[in-house]
């Protein structure tokens, strides 16, 4: 069974970047290591890493993504649960194998990382992210 | 200023433990340490170890507590961030200085830890735990 090793990171869902770093930067004291935009998710996102996983903090830069309904519907909040796994390929597989609902049956793929979604629906309300890092 | 070191837990309410965890184990492969029931939080708790982090299946046991009414409003999910902090007291009070709007202002002791709530007023709509283990 391809193995799941940690939470990647916690991707929450914000109106505004700088104001949300006045919480998760400046009152809580998580180190900001940068702000990037990024186009695929139609969003700009702030990463805060914390141990050995992030905050993600994003930001819709659309008003057609599923984080900016999110953000219309809910007014922000933890968005999904990310997960780094060692072979993303062989998971996805397994979890479909199981009868697990997958939003991207095989990977996206950017640069140094695949990464795909699994339904909520099938995870009890809870929209989980898996991803590998390509070494 | 006291220090964040990790994300101790991320907190997923659900309405039946066996069916969650024939996802989150069964399916998705994290091992289930243990199952515990925490009359403190009115609820039973699955534990499962990720990396250096926990997923917590919360099950209410009482109609009355937040989590219940989590589970009412929204058919479960992810419902709060906790995070390890190397002084629950001193971050409390710097959070307090900062204007954050706190749930307990003093933090909740039990055996071998402390706790406390921020309320998602102040932090755009995640409930926030703060977590100390005692040494």
């Amino acid at each position: 069974m391809a193995k799941i090793n940690k939470i990647n990171h916690v991707a929450i869902v914000v109106a505004d970047l700088d104001q949300a770093l006045t919480f998760w930067r400046d009152a809580l004291g998580i180190e900001l290591s940068h702000v990037e935009d990024v186009p695929s998710q139609k969003a700009a996102v702030a990463f805060l890493p914390v141990g050995d996983s992030e905050v993600e903090l994003v930001k819709p830069t659309s008003d057609d993504s599923g984080t900016a309904k999110f953000l219309a519907e809910r007014g922000g909040g933890m968005h999904h649960l990310c997960f780094e796994v060692d072979d993303i390929t062989a998971k996805l597989a397994e979890l479909k194998e199981k009868g697990v609902r997958l939003i991207n049956e095989t990977p996206m793929e950017l640069p140094g990382r695949k990464m795909a979604f699994i339904h909520p629906k099938s995870t009890g309300g809870v929209l989980v992210e898996l991803y590998e890092v390509l070494h």
